[in-house]
């Protein structure tokens, strides 16, 4: 990571989604290695933000949509841009589309448009997901595998990814997306079910309740701590060979019932149990995932080096040392 | 087609986009058979709408968009909807990505909402298209081809093909979607030089003028004639097998330059020149394309039936007789 510090130090970057989880983590990152910050979050439910995420950093919080002509000044100042915001929920995302399509197409549309429209090429990076893979063909999924999502969400993310990939190869702008698998880590929105299962059972483990398994927890998922996750991002703004390009992100395989199984460990107070899958979420779930980062490790040396059980431990620690800020009571 | 036919006669059909090329052909086709047809259609500038096109029917028009609230009852009303509303050009959807994202993405979304909102059902085909395969990796192009969307409007097709499929699977829409190649034929908008080479290229070719071929034109395409294309649509609709499935047409293949060529010794005042590619327009153009359309012969017996020279004399023949509503002098 020395080098990618060295190219960071005093760029002037731009976060969206910057109060968010994978956001305010790439925050205090660069903060910490000297880069000048600018965040714009647009504090809207589902989303995942939590002004709390840069407690005790001096930061003007830009409130609004990364898109929006306000943030004008703020894209065209940027050499670097992380452009992290998006609601992050299936279920949210088939309840209410339209609110997905703002936040997920529309807004990163609107931002990369603005780069065009003023000649601006800074380096974006997109967070993008392995989700719209739909139900893997293939394990483990590589960036060939089909796209098929099962539900808005996924869509609008692949348009957002997509736009990354046309305004990269059509305007010149260098972007890349990284397809995030399940991530999770301290600043994580865990109180809501509906931003990631890793989350929701921390949450419930902390309280002491039940871990609730619809049918059984069987599925395979693979996981990313969200240091590796910005790792992996600031790897790929600093590598020019990374630019124009798309890269699955995965990590350490297990299955739903196995991040329980290790809560249940590290939270002596919660127990597990098994429910039947609720209908409406049962038509957008998917089998067995986990993922095949190879394209990326080859190309940057990266690897997901935190094992499951301590990136578990790490995370319990900080909401506990943090639980006011995060547990709903 | 007398399947068909029956299924159609009485019954309330609505045609979005009705009085653009491919609208207008099908709403023709579906008041010859006895539906009962209305038509929604926005007239806005790309989308190949032409108020000619429905000449001598006696239908009365809603001009607003397809997922207006306004177009509701229009919506609840239809056990078939033929949602063939959008904007064609890839050119102009790279000047103007938020027109494009409107009318080939939200407008859908919010259709199709008002299905769900209202537990409406009605039989939905959709006009998707070949076009986000992006640049072919093997031909011929079947279903199962990488999505690689090389400009904006692409990426709303795949967009607006997703929502169908994602209502369909997961709120019981029976929908179908046809990936359409290169349709030409009458009541198409010959005189805008972004909705389609074959258009264009009829244009020139009927003024007298020079057709250009950028390259030499010797880049492969396949071609359907029209009334070939609202067939496929029509047996679509009626067959249950298809609903909820995702389809490719295909036709005759042949280079850019042979059409040039065919319209040459058509309209013998013309001639044909090579020029090189506009930058602008090289960007997003794709190498050879022809598509497998296998997948929908075999379940329906489709076949493109219309040889390309036939349906280019045929069409030229319609414009001739109304050269005054399409040709500009």
């Amino acid at each position: 990571m020395t080098a990618d510090k060295d190219y960071y130090r005093s760029k002037n970057v731009l976060v969206t989604g910057g109060e968010g989880f994978i956001g305010s983590n790439i925050v205090r990152r660069l903060v910490e290695i000297g880069a000048n910050v600018r965040v714009i979050d647009n504090r809207e439910s589902g989303t995942g933000c939590n002004p709390s995420n840069l407690d005790g950093l001096s930061l003007d919080v830009e409130v609004r949509r990364c898109g929006d002509p306000g943030a004008k000044e703020a894209i065209l100042d940027a050499a670097v841009i992380f452009n992290i915001a998006g609601k992050v929920s299936h279920h949210a995302s088939m309840l209410d589309p339209l609110a997905d399509m703002a936040a997920n197409a529309l807004d990163h549309l609107k931002l990369l448009d603005i780069c065009r429209e003023h000649e601006h090429r800074p380096v974006v990076l997109y967070a993008s997901t392995r989700q719209f893979y739909g139900s893997a063909q293939f394990l483990p999924v590589d960036e060939t595998h089909p796209i098929a999502p099962v539900d808005i969400n996924g869509i609008h993310k692949f348009a957002g990814e997509s736009y990354h990939s046309v305004y990269s190869s059509v305007h010149g702008i260098p972007t890349v997306s990284l397809r995030l698998t399940n991530t999770y880590g301290p600043r994580q929105c865990i109180s809501d079910s509906g931003l990631g299962f890793v989350g929701w059972f921390i949450h419930e483990a902390m309280r002491g309740r039940t871990i609730e398994l619809f049918d059984g927890g069987e599925a395979k998922r693979d996981f990313n701590y969200v240091d590796d996750v910005v790792n992996a991002f600031l790897t790929a703004g600093a590598d020019p060979e990374c630019y124009g390009r798309t890269f699955n992100l995965s990590g350490e395989m297990g299955s739903i019932r196995t991040v329980a199984e290790i809560l249940q460990k590290i939270c002596p107070g919660c127990s597990v149990t098994d429910v039947s899958f609720p209908s409406d979420r049962k038509k957008i779930a998917i089998e067995d995932y986990y993922g095949d980062s190879n394209r990326f490790r080859d190309l940057t040396g990266w690897r997901d080096s935190t094992p499951l059980e301590t990136g578990l431990a790490r995370t319990v620690e900080f909401f506990e040392a943090n639980r006011r800020d995060y547990i709903a009571e």
